[in-house]
């Protein structure tokens, strides 16, 4: 097989120099055959399974190899590549997945995002801005109170309004009030501006639920779905998006994710994992933690998300970026001219605390984005409590 | 709501002593209302579903604050159990999940493992001494060759086989294929023996196949399922677990759990999440990184995990232990001593190692649990490499 058809993954190594060549090889059996290289000498095994090191070179302190796979041992499942990876090398210390490359005969088993960026766009009808989202929240509001939140931030400007990823199927918010609350508050709003709004309605449930209320809320006219991969599964989202049940925009929640970001000792790079995976397993639109607010991404690592939710891929459509996290208003124009357009503001406490009413706030929320160089361009300290 | 009837998280804060309140108080913001304290300041949703400080005390370097979190607003899920234990929080630096305490009201919506671990040494009629498992590897092997070796190690006296965790369904080793010639070899071996032997294919696959394999391989006869959770979505293996189609013994393997586990900084116990999670979502056999292998977990880590699998909780049944990942034979006398006999052993590349045919080396593996005493309790060097 060719080698530009093979699978490319970077890790780093944190080993003293004299181990470096002994841990590469031992990452390209762990990761695929699983016994010591003396039981796989030679032969098609050798040749065909496992990982081979491509290169390899001494940084300060650590070692960067770049290992290739042949796409034919993870049946060019999404579940086979994240096992070939870093499943079994997780469990180890010292090894951090840094890059990745895919090839196109294995991009091609996939479909990734069903609308993507541009798809979202169409819907909605807005080019040229970033697009404006906001959650519904706090959690313990019962579905009335939601539907009227909603009405509210849809009549302010708001074009993707979604739950709080929290809030799911509790007694104190079914998700079936919840959602036609929120259906029919942007559609009485829609009326009014003449607008279009997509709502998300978070569908993260155990499985004997999650199918169900999804076919049920499409079927409603739901705009679009949140679903936080990591707590359902990522290929669970792969299967909604390349569904024809779940025919709306999907919507992709980082929670649980942060303990493979937590430095480059050990983990995923965040590109990798909420860039090219999600973006793979069919998100539209990606929620990640906005530097400059309550979570420690720096912006180098928000921008390194967004190339690889925009980068070509093979035929993959682009994601849309969603930095989120203790975004605030008073930083929007900056962060517009950090981001530029092609990314989705999502404002949450910022828009609940300022004093006026929602639909005001979202209001100037909307006439931050739509007038080139108003505000300050100057970021303001954080906002670092949730 | 009685304070019992909640459901208790231990988090570890990494921070000055400065901010310990002030950081304990925004976890419990963050991983429920994520709203500033300031608009949740009273009423229903500040008593009812914003977590609740129990206790704080602080160590040297770091503080333990115990939250009660009110079991609703989970939805009484486990995927609304993740969100809430670490969902957002896992983004931020220095909060570690130390331990879980769950009440009845909660875990009465669970069923747990369906067999258990005496589920599962009743339908192997094997009780008081150690379980054996062995793994069928490396990747690449067809099906034929790999149905040859499940055949010795079943004739030489391994209780679970199972295919390494890493085949699927690859062109060169078809499931179907796999999974017919392996029953056969059980059946063959069973016949030829008198004694039960237990295949458990892998099933992780991309949700489009998993289910159709599963019920697939199901009514082929296999003894159980080998499923990754943290790969396949953990609610998946719940899912199963309850399910009237999959009605035979489920064991979990560790892939990608390892960021969780990287110390006590941040992360998750692996306690809670190999242990109480696994059983929680219906593991009736659970592999992890055994100490004195090549993995870095140490001996009371393990220990912490058999305590979750087996300690009193509300009915649901226990799991066994599988301790795995460089298990040397040389080592079972030793490590029978330490876990005792409530613990299966899966012993792979040492197995296929050892200097005489593979069912010569099952039959010694059988030989040194069989017989109290034999062999030395010593430990030796472990094996590190794959």
């Amino acid at each position: 097989m060719a080698s530009e058809e093979r699978i490319r993954a970077t890790y780093w190594l944190h080993c003293p120099p004299s181990d470096a060549s002994r841990e590469a090889e031992e990452l390209c059996l762990e990761q695929t055959v699983e016994v010591p290289g003396e039981l796989v000498k030679e032969g098609w095994i050798r040749d065909h399974i496992v990982g081979r090191i491509e290169r390899c070179r001494q940084y300060q302190g650590f070692f960067e190899v770049e290992v290739s796979f042949s796409p034919d041992i993870t049946a060019c499942t999404l579940t086979g590549l994240l096992n070939v990876l870093y499943g079994n090398i997780s469990l180890k210390k010292g090894i951090y997945l840094s890059a990745l490359s895919l090839p196109g005969s294995f991009v091609s088993s996939f479909q990734g995002p069903r609308f993507g960026a541009h798809g979202v766009r169409d819907i909605l009808g807005v080019h040229g801005r970033p697009l404006l989202a906001a959650p519904l929240k706090p959690m313990g509001k019962s579905p009335q109170e939601l539907g009227a939140l909603c009405y509210e931030l849809a009549c302010g400007g708001i074009d993707l309004i979604k739950d709080d990823h929290g809030i799911t199927d509790q007694s104190f918010s079914p998700f079936r009030e919840r959602v036609k609350e929120c259906i029919a508050a942007v559609r009485r709003a829609e009326e009014a501006t003449g607008r279009r709004v997509l709502y998300f309605p978070c569908v993260n449930s155990d499985f004997e639920d999650m199918e169900r209320h999804i076919r049920w809320a499409v079927r409603q006219g739901v705009g679009g779905l949140l679903i936080s991969p990591f707590i359902t599964g990522l290929a669970f989202m792969k299967y909604l998006a390349a569904s024809r049940f779940a025919g709306v925009p999907l919507m992709a929640h980082p929670a649980l994710t942060g303990s493979f970001f937590q430095g480059p000792g050990q983990g995923i790079d965040q590109a990798v994992l909420l860039g090219t995976l999600m973006r793979l397993a069919g998100a539209d639109l990606v929620i990640y933690p906005n530097f400059c607010g309550r979570f420690p991404f720096t912006g180098p690592q928000c921008l390194s998300i967004n190339k690889a939710l925009s980068e070509p891929l093979f035929g993959i459509k682009e994601a849309l970026p969603v930095p989120a996290g203790g975004m605030s208003l008073e930083n929007i124009p900056a962060l517009r001219g950090f981001y530029g357009d092609e990314v989705v503001f999502l404002v949450g406490s910022s828009l609940f605390l300022r004093r006026a009413s929602l639909r005001e706030n979202a209001s100037y929320f909307l006439s931050l984005v739509k007038k080139e160089g108003e505000g300050s361009k100057e970021l303001r300290p954080p906002l670092t409590k949730p």
